[in-house]
């Protein structure tokens, strides 16, 4: 009878308690468990270093610059995007944490590395950013739209980890952090300084960035026997509710997310009109192509937890534009039909003939809609005219308002930063992929991927290894 | 010993995994399956089109008008209403979504068909309410005081759904949607722009609307026989936290809904004070009354999750007014008290004399509350004076200042669009009921009432099914 | 094998259901449990009979002052406040009140109780803040600001609460947060206005005073046989990601706390800038401490979930100073590693040797960060000069600006204010304690310590119930 023991066991794990049985702790050797405690280490200290050398308060910041300058308080920008940053802060937090926490085990790696990794690149981004954006007089000079760009850049890299999520550890995770900060920067700066690009909510720098870096880096580690932790790459009924928590804060604060680094004024209000609608119609697009493509007319939670979403991916270059209300509407509706079908069709597709595992799916929710965002936003600059944008048209397209170019061939430029971030995202993440492989980065074995014990104490473990050891004596004393 | 074995399974489907001999899987016919995507599509592709036609940009989003203006950037109303909208958007999501995730087996649906109907009614509500307030010049003009009106419309429709939570399927709820935003919408043009009521929080347009449609929609829909589905009413303790996850958002957020809408200055500075400490004396009131109508002293988690937020309620009408912190914190008590008695003593009587079933209580949080808000607002407006007031008076009343009204016909009219209010409410919520009955809209019988798997792939299910036949070969193996 | 049946439902019981055997119901006597909702009348009924005598609204609240004043709408400090407002507000409940709830069975009394001692002493705070800072005229005078102090307050008593959490029971918490209200105002007031001490995001003030009142007041009520309770004082995998929400929420918010009493215009945006940066780097120093002091190299949730945070302690006194963004990230580099240090080696010693049974830790994240903020706080004040803040020296430091003190004299005020926190702290809490042991306010026996069944209807319980009828019908048929 003992046999029904076992799986009465296994099966109450899924409902939280632990199962030594189907998960052997992972022993690390002493050496290798210094590696995630070491590379924190240097990683704070060397970003420390340089900060103090070359991280100064700007203008609005500092005591003696703002004050000097007989400034009105109320016209410092903090009071302009400081609601914004705290919208955004939130979605990248909570929203992206929680919303890779449907893993039945692996809830505290989910919120636990997206909270370390997206810490260090806030500084990291800062820096690198800064060399790039605001250095001047031999210094970096920080205020809170260093912090937007810092969270957009944590974005990014929290996308590529939903790619990779239970297949890589927080060491790993922090080097793809390290790396993918330095390209995702330089390929903003190449887009938005060097070609002119517009792109305020990051369809193309964000989304398609972080998805395209993620999935290259997932194919360099592929795992052909990843079948052995195939039976914990499934939810459990709280986890899904749990990440609907991740799902609610990022849709909620998408239109904050888009219209964060605007222009201010009619540029922030219709970005964040633009991504609302937009996110309410990929969401009646998921519901109805979820119930169609299932098996029994029954909604799936991937779908509604994700694919709803893609209307604020979608419409992250074209909301600042004059797209119109309806424009976000049709944007969001496809968009949202689009991941819902990638879901369902696509990502078995990528695993089995592209040997591309993407765990959250990201190609579906940030990779195809930051495409047709670009394409999108293509459009929509096309179609730009001075009478639709009036002398608002040196915010949203200052060369075309400088007659330094015309809409097509703005539009074409928009088109051209779409490959480059591309090109840069592919091979960055096959870059990044080698250097994950790197053998003492502690790598999780095939048969404990999706699994929190091999870098977490979870709790239960203990009463688990209580309760086999009675299980042992009971059989011995039956036998 | 298998039936213990039995009884070991049932007890363990409360902890998350999924009971297979007490939830009957629906096997809906395929013509069935087609309603919801179909409705889906159909709503979509209508609001789509009306969209396309109707609406536009207004002054403050359009890039041509605002510049053209020359506005300065820091005027746009963006600044000083898009804190309080996202507040608003993150309690109507967040906070109505997860509140009624209470339940064991309906947490999926609870926060996924918010999520479905309330997307739906931004885009309706921005319609409706579009083409009875800011319709001219042929055109519905948006901006971000469109997105509050219609994130109030869906606090309505979310209240009502609380009433018929677990007894209606998605498809229906999208049609209760459709109607209650006319309704709403109309009834709320008539109170505040034909009648000259105030109701900047919405204790009779929101919550009173809202609780009675859905109260007279649930008699309409009474099921004699949901007996059968009443082991599944109830929560377990990890649902109980997720909806105290929604109770802390409505609770935190509820100064700014009653604040967004009002004038700007001390207007919103009073009342989001006013409902600050109106929540603070409900919630010590519910706390008191629910150890002492309980039978062992002990608290009750739904008169936390639910009375404590009376306060909020009950000073939708009158927070805007001079009520005075003393007045918010007399009537957040009054309120508490009343909405913990209503639970304890008047929703058996509503069920089993008047055959209501109210399933989270909307009457006893938002029903009787929002009376009582009403008539508070008539109280308060008869009090008001010129003194009181001051030049403040023509952004409170109006009509008073001008001349138009005094004090006491004022609170006549406050009074008159009370009963307005419980009139449209009624006659459309029973409307409502007798559109919900049709039959191809595919409601849950009543043994799976409160039940995920009639609309959901639950995880869990598969493995339900595997343990199913291990018991079965483990039986036959023993006989 | 029936004993296995027990043990069983005994790890059963950690997935959320509930077991009879090891947590026995206490049955109140009668009069005892009337104790809790009389104290909430009586306390709600003082309060609001001091509201009606005493506050008013100030001249931004009121209708007739604030337009009489013909101020412009957007002047209203409403508008640079609230939003922050929101954030501590946010911060306050969903913060501290998720944080606490990973204990295994108490998570209805950590969120349940949060939310009804924060409510009593928002009221009670607004009235004892009031009369020490905004009583003129015979009144006191309420806005924005009166809120910000009394979540300030709230906060505080909340830190206290979390060193005797699971210990006591609401009656006894309700009359802490009276006492704790008083001597919090008293020694802010000390502090702020009779020292000159700076101290805007609260090292001292919140910090420090909150967990040494704590800590006190749990020495005093010492419970020798509180291993009785041990197995309940641990986490189950869910409640470990539901406290992880309380975590990200005060991570994401802590800048808008320390930033939100601060000067407008670059002292708001430098506080922010400051915070956010420390509490990255106490991330990193924690998850590195975390993973070498434990046995398995493996990371512990409680550190993650708590000194995490100590960034956003340690630089409560100084963000608003020019820390330099260096000295931010140095400090809660430190702050995370003291904080990870104390929670691995000296919370045992603090029981065992100094018998302070302290549930959360609250010495480790707040009251050593709050002491290692106060001397950063010394050490920055004493290098200010009047190059490093220019004419903002007036905002940071007013008397070094008027000429009434050196930067030296204001650092040894800075060091003094610590001081008197610290004892205030510590005879309040040992007062406190004592206060706490009259017999009529119903401490939960050693026994039912960490237990919701004692103040709560937890669900599950009457299935329990029946489930261990069941199995006595089943040995006794067997028998």
């Amino acid at each position: 009878p003992f046999c029904s023991c076992r799986s009465r066991f296994g099966r109450q794990s899924s409902a939280g308690a632990w199962d030594r049985t189907t998960a052997p702790m992972a022993r690390t050797p002493r050496h290798r468990r210094l590696v995630l405690p070491l590379l924190c280490l240097l990683f704070q200290g060397a970003t420390a270093l340089l900060f103090a050398v070359f991280v100064r308060y700007n203008h609005e910041t500092d005591a003696a610059l703002w004050h000097w300058g007989n400034h009105s308080n109320v016209d410092n920008k903090f009071y302009f995007r400081y609601p914004s940053f705290q919208d955004v802060h939130a979605m990248v937090f909570v929203g992206f944490g929680f919303l890779m926490v449907f893993l039945q085990r692996y809830g505290f790696s989910s919120v636990g590395f997206t909270f370390l990794v997206a810490a260090f690149t806030l500084q990291w981004a800062t820096l690198v950013q800064g060399f790039l954006h605001s250095f001047h007089g031999g210094h970096i000079h920080v205020s809170v739209e260093s912090l937007i760009n810092a969270d957009f850049c944590a974005g990014a890299v929290l996308i590529s980890f939903g790619a990779v999520l239970g297949k890589t550890g927080p060491a790993q995770l922090l080097l793809m952090a390290l790396l993918e900060t330095v390209l995702f920067s330089v390929n903003e700066f190449i887009l938005l300084s060097l070609l002119g690009v517009r792109d305020a909510g990051g369809s193309m720098t964000i989304h398609t960035f972080g998805a395209y870096f993620g999935l290259f880096l997932s194919r360099v580690l592929y795992r052909s026997q990843l079948e052995k932790s195939r039976h914990r790459q499934s939810s459990v009924y709280h986890s899904d509710l749990f990440a609907m928590i991740g799902t609610i804060f990022l849709w909620i604060f998408w239109p904050s997310f888009n219209s964060a680094p605007t222009a201010l004024g009619d540029g922030q209000h219709r970005t964040a009109l633009n991504t609302y609608y937009s996110l309410t119609a990929s969401t009646l697009s998921t519901f109805a192509l979820s119930a169609l493509v299932s098996g029994h007319g029954r909604l799936d939670m991937v779908h509604i937890q994700n694919a709803a979403l893609a209307g604020g991916v979608v419409v992250g270059t074209s909301s600042e534009m004059m797209l119109t209300p309806f424009g976000a509407v049709a944007a969001g509706f496809l968009a949202g039909t689009v991941s819902t079908l990638g879901y369902k069709f696509f990502t078995p597709v990528l695993e089995f003939r592209f040997k591309i595992q993407d765990t959250c799916g990201v190609h579906n929710l940030h990779g195809m809609p930051g495409l047709l965002g670009a394409l999108l936003g293509v459009l929509v600059t096309w179609l730009a005219t001075h009478e639709a944008y009036g002398d608002g048209l040196q915010n949203v397209f200052p060369l075309i308002a400088a007659g330094q170019r015309s809409a097509t061939s703005q539009a074409v430029y928009q088109l051209f930063g779409m490959f480059v971030t591309l090109v840069s995202a592919s091979v960055g993440g096959s870059l990044g992929g080698l250097l994950l492989r790197l053998p003492f980065l502690d790598s999780p074995p095939d048969a404990q991927c999706f699994e929190d014990q091999v870098y977490w104490e979870v709790p239960g473990e203990q009463e688990a290894e209580v309760q086999r050891s009675l299980r042992a004596e009971e059989r011995d004393s039956q036998a």
